[in-house]
């Protein structure tokens, strides 16, 4: 259930009915506007109190040096933090000289509402200050989906009893303090005062300060203009230094005339262009967005959303909570991914300093699938930003004596910024993720300009990587010896079959790739002798099995390790990294997070049902996710296999993550992958759709919780709609040209004229399998109870269908 | 060849002809002095110019923070490291007004000699000052092995040409300006001024300074008192600041008449005892060293060493450099380790700042076998120290997640120092190297005081964390996973061959000892059941063998890696650490350093003679030898299974190792390890002396350069002789009981009467093995041309026989 007391369980709306000011940060993250070029955090409008302020660019970082206690070859010198920008969220009030701080005075009602179709956070509140004057505050925020560099802020404020003088302090304000975060590595390294001012201004409502990195020398610009709706005699000025600059609004307020103040805020960069450029740019986005407007911003919002809920919405009937959760991380991954274009995206998004603002494999592995198949063209941008890095993942390759391109375990520009390489550079699989990615974007789009061009260089760089990686043994079999899989609990071992099985994808396409674009192939030096090389080792392979327990091991020798003492391991000694030693984690069988379990989905075409079952059960066994990139993954197979309330309770588990703050530590920013996942669980878990061989196929089961689940997917032209009941499932085309799929094994067409109606057969009988010692997810209660699980349950939580 | 072309070659002494300024630091190692107590580097007495100016007390360091790029569980925060300390060397000449500098001026004549039978370097000089006025100086300077705490230097200056005014400063000097070194991670780090002042003072001839250290908190203090015997009028003042004391001479010197300084040090330091107590001990022992007075500090000095070589000297007839070197490394062994009591011997003994000036498990495996049989009482002292941080250990294992105890890889006071775990940590080997130090000593020494209280505590915690770091797998065999073997180019690997036989008889003797000792036994809280469980880990103990190239792979999957390309590797390339990433060394067959080599060294009870050839075969094909750790051993094997040609290049490597800077890392520090395994390499190499199972065995083959090797041993109450030539060895006690020994793997008694004489087989004859490519040890000319390597050579180079 939803932990976080004060939020209601509505469709389309993280609702919060009041306001914890101890868990700030988390709601900062949860109530984060971005469009993947600009995040805001869901700061309260006033500043403070504040659990952690952000504002963010996505491809704005500082660089900071990354020390060693000993040095070695090929070490990152440097890395790359996201930074806080210049924050436009602040619109101080003062009521009757009295700053409004919720600290302060009285709060009689407090509401914050993420709308997920309006695609905007509303905030209303009355405050009665220490001096008794009584206030109604109501604002709206957005981040502009359709127009990528502006934010808007609508603020309304009423004074509630008898004629009351208020100062409105509308603020831009640069290298705000930060708290210091220490101990958790997994948080950023705050970086103090980043921000050199180039340029600063105020004219009118008009504000703008300019500024630029120390080391990274990137140069950024906001700017701010207003619409001020206020009773006569209201002032306005404005005023600008190079750290701060402010609009005040004087007024005095009779009750039922509140003041009305719309901030338009727009952001811009750039590592090249010069700062009168970006002057210009921000300039001329601010001008547009105030000739669109407020209400014209909110409609261009609200259609931009309609169209993609309609492509992407997916329906769950039974839970209500998990109806919201799955929006809420759909919605969190639009906001991640949709306007990224050619910069990364950040595990975090553009939510919180977490991991550094750094993109891992989670970007492939976990958001591109979801937006392949939702928001294709985001998708094609993510991969045409990693081609862009190419030439620095070719450079890296090279450092570390290989062909091809090592992109970075983690980076924000595409250098390599991790420090400490047996959890990062040795992590090759993300070059095996990303051609995977690769394949599936063409596979589903069809897009042939993509797949000449960035797609066939990107397979042939990565195949050149992995045979260079690899060697063939005495017996010519290929090995991939010395890597780390997915799993952090375990590094540097020899053939991780996960990684092998990826990696003899990649090789197998790329050589595919190069038939199909002989030409392109040509110019990259692809001779036919080096691509029936990478079939060659695709062919030879080396997938490790364990004929004894008749399992795959996760890489070889892993099952021989000593079985991690989970009888012995305390609660509160999770998650493991941070109360035991890497030593200790990596030479015993204890996994942190899908591997070959991953391997069962993402290669499910090479094992069989009865492997899959086996291996599921082997692993389930020594798997305790202290990673968010689990659940989901061990969801999706546990469907697979037949386990379906095992998977119902992974699934709630993705989903909540943040609502939840299963983690802990959602105060750092969201867990996009985890939330990515949650449209995973539901399409590749319960809907069991897979994309083998560019051909759909699925194997739609649903729990026993769970009445109705409906999923539209993108593909080929086509949209798709899915609807998955008990006895029967339901593929209606909704658009495009009739469409063979697989359905639980079996070929069959979907007409465009009308549905295709399929029995669902039962799930295998199989013992249910078990989890180390206090691992299993939390257990739902009995459908019927969902109800009582909270006391300030909203009556009418109860969802209805999408439309309803 | 001595490369260093001013280097004559002397039977008895390190000769340096001429003064070559841009090898100072490297020379300052050579000529290092030091008692295990004090080091004083052979810094010129003027203070400058200077390499690296160098004088440390064992166990005296500071801490420093590690950093870390990504924090992990366990990694220590702080590390220590040597620190150069108040510098009592300092003997600077004024000339008529001008500093003597060598830098200036003429220089007509500089030798140093280091004279290894009375314990003294040595120099003299003529110079001529910039204003013409020449000058003659002598100094002689000694750390004395009989007062731990005293050092001496005689100085004595003489006018060539006329009255010459000159003033003489003695001088203590505090916080000394380093030079900053970067890049190399074996360098030292330097800390700038870690001295804060205590306590200084004046009076007559007498000056001392106190210091304490910052962070570590440890008080040291550091006196001079002189004897002065000049012309008439001499004057003599003396005074002392926070960081500098000074005593001034001031004379007018005649020709023929020189003015004669005997300057007396003493140092002391404590972690524990007050400032005054401190400064009375150093008074205490510098009244000492003055009632002693030069002369008498001299004579014990040669009486002890007569005693040392008496005991320790190896004689080596046939190559004069050899000769020296085999000294000159048993001279720098004693000097690390003679009164380094109860403090660690470190990898560079007191010679530098290099590897921190940490211990590491050179020591016990390189440093106290030699110890154990020539200065036993040393060998117990070292033991006897890490007996001292078991404390610590256990510790370290609890937080590991261990029982028992695990020793640091690197420390100076007992704290684990590592910084980068795979190859610090997780190198758990250390454990079994000490235990079998302990077992060395024990059998050598007959100690049972020893036994039945460190010796037997020290087996107990090792083999309780063996037995809790391995398990039993599936099939009762006893693993143990994901470990470092000596080999620092693989890291993190299962069931290491080395790791496994060393910790295979640890567990062995661990089960001896406590039937042996019961009631300390029953009092470290040993059952029955805990001892045989070690017994049983013993037993099932894992040994991998590769059934297909029927040779012992160094760990699991190890033969089945990728062969590195050394054919690719460019000679400015090593060592490869500096060149290549960890990731890409850990993965591909390349040692470093003897690793499986070393168990058939070690462990060579249970490998057959054709095992042994054939697995030395296989490593010398992959081994680079890119640490001082490995050429000693490879030359022990290669003498065992026949090369013996290729022992002898071995073993003037590992022989040459400082003198000829061979790692070009000289100027750190002398490599301990590599001096004293000169001794094993002439010992166990060429006198083919095993000792397990506390037998006595010998297998002496001379190569072709020699005519004769003789070494002495001290064994269970005994001394013997060991006379090998081409044809037949000789076995004579020259005290003790009639001694059983294996020669040539026949039992004998060697007589007290009269010497045991006996044939030396032929070796087998063998295909020599190949190295990679570039990596053969150099190889020695003809013999007959042995005197035209260098021109510089002194005519009559040629070694007699030691008494000659």
């Amino acid at each position: 259930m939803i932990k976080q007391p004060a939020f209601a369980v509505e469709p389309w709306a993280v609702h919060e009915t009041e306001l914890d000011l101890d868990r700030l940060a988390q709601t900062e993250s949860v109530f984060a506007l971005a469009n993947g070029h600009i995040g805001l955090r869901g700061n309260l409008d006033e500043g403070e109190p504040c659990g952690l302020p952000g504002t963010y660019l996505a491809g704005v970082y500082e660089v900071r040096p990354l020390p060693y206690a000993e040095a070695g070859y090929g070490y990152p010198e440097a890395g790359q933090s996201v930074i806080n920008l210049t924050n436009g969220k602040i619109i101080r009030l003062l009521v009757e000289d009295e700053p409004l701080d919720l600290r302060y005075g009285q709060l009689r009602r407090h509401e914050r509402v993420l709308d997920l179709r309006a695609g905007v956070l509303r905030r209303s509140f009355e405050w009665v200050s220490p001096a008794g004057r009584s206030v109604r505050v109501a604002s709206t925020r957005l981040v502009s989906f359709t127009q990528r560099s502006v934010a808007a802020i609508l603020y309304e404020v009423e004074a509630l009893d008898g004629e009351t003088p208020v100062v409105v302090q509308s603020e831009l304000v640069a290298n705000e303090a930060l708290p210091v975060t220490e101990g958790d590595p997994r948080a950023a390294a705050a970086l103090a005062a980043p921000l050199k001012s180039e340029f600063f201004g105020a004219r009118g409502t008009r504000v703008m300060l300019e500024h630029s990195t120390r080391t990274s020398k990137l140069t950024m610009a906001a700017a701010m203009d207003h619409v001020i709706d206020g009773p006569p005699q209201t002032g306005v000025t404005s005023e600008s230094f190079e750290d701060i600059g402010r609009l005040l609004v004087t007024a005095d307020l009779a009750p039922e005339k509140p003041l009305r103040i719309v901030k338009f805020l727009a952001y811009g960069w750039s590592a090249q262009r010069s700062a009168p450029a970006i002057v210009d740019q921000v300039a001329a986005a601010l001008a547009q967005a105030r000739h669109h407007g407020w209400e014209g911003l909110l409609a261009e919002q609200r259609t931009y959303l309609d169209h993609f809920w309609d492509r992407a919405d997916v329906e769950i009937d039974g839970d209500a909570e998990l109806q919201l959760a799955v929006r809420f991380g759909l919605f969190h991954t639009l906001q991640a991914g949709a306007r990224a274009e050619h910069r990364a995206i950040a595990a975090k998004g553009l939510t919180g300093p977490g991991y550094d603002g750094h993109a891992f494999w989670d970007t492939e592995t976990f958001v591109l699938p979801v937006l392949t198949y939702t928001v294709p063209h985001a998708a094609r941008d993510a991969l045409r930003w990693r081609h862009l890095t190419l030439e620095l993942a070719k450079e890296r390759a090279a450092s570390l004596g290989l062909q091809g391109a090592a992109f970075p375990w983690r980076t924000i520009r595409g250098e390599e910024c991790s420090g400490y390489w047996p959890a990062g550079t040795a992590a090759f699989h993300i070059n095996a993720d990303i051609a995977d990615a690769v394949i599936r974007y063409q596979a589903a789009s069809e897009d042939e300009e993509f797949a000449g061009a960035e797609g066939v260089e990107l397979l042939v760089e990565t195949a050149r990587m992995w045979h260079s990686l690899g060697h063939h043994d005495a017996s010519g079999r290929f090995r991939i010896d010395g890597v780390t899989g997915p799993d952090e609990y375990s590094a540097i071992a020899d053939n991780n079959t996960y990684t092998n099985l990826m990696a003899e994808r990649n090789l197998r396409e790329a050589f595919n790739a190069v038939n199909r674009h002989s030409q392109r192939a040509a110019e990259l030096g692809v001779g036919e002798e080096e691509a029936a090389a990478w079939l060659d080792a695709a062919k030879a392979m080396v997938i490790p099995h364990d004929e004894q327990l008749g399992v795959h091991p996760q890489a070889e020798a892993f099952t021989q390790h000593q079985v991690w003492d989970f009888e012995a391991t305390a609660p509160e000694q999770y998650p493991l990294l941070m109360h035991f030693p890497y030593f200790d984690l990596y030479r015993k069988q204890v996994v942190k997070q899908a591997d070959l379990v991953l391997a069962l989905h993402l290669r499910g075409d090479v094992f069989s049902e009865e492997e899959k079952a086996r291996d599921f059960a082997y692993y389930e066994a020594l798997t305790v996710r202290d990673s968010s990139l689990s659940a989901c993954t061990q969801g999706v197979i546990a469907a697979e296999v037949g386990h379906l309330e095992l998977a119902f309770d992974y699934h709630r588990e993705a989903a909540l993550i943040d609502l939840d703050d299963i983690q802990h530590n959602t105060r750092d920013g969201l867990h996009i992958a985890s939330l990515a996942g949650t449209w995973i669980g539901a399409v590749a878990g319960f809907g069991g759709m897979r994309d083998h061989g560019g051909i759909l196929s699925f194997t739609p089961r649903l729990p026993q919780a769970l009445s109705r689940l409906r999923f539209r997917l993108s593909f080929r032209g086509r949209r798709l709609l899915v609807e998955v009941g008990h006895k029967q499932a339901t593929y209606s085309l909704l658009e495009g040209p009739a469409l063979e799929i697989v359905h639980h094994g079996r070929k069959a067409t979907v007409d465009p004229k009308r549905p295709l109606i399929r029995r669902i057969p039962s799930p295998p009988a199989r013992e249910p399998p078990r989890q180390p010692a206090g691992r299993a997810p939390e257990r739902r209660g009995p459908p019927d109870s969902a109800s009582t699980y909270r006391k300030d349950r909203a009556p009418g939580a109860r969802v209805p269908g999408p439309d309803g």
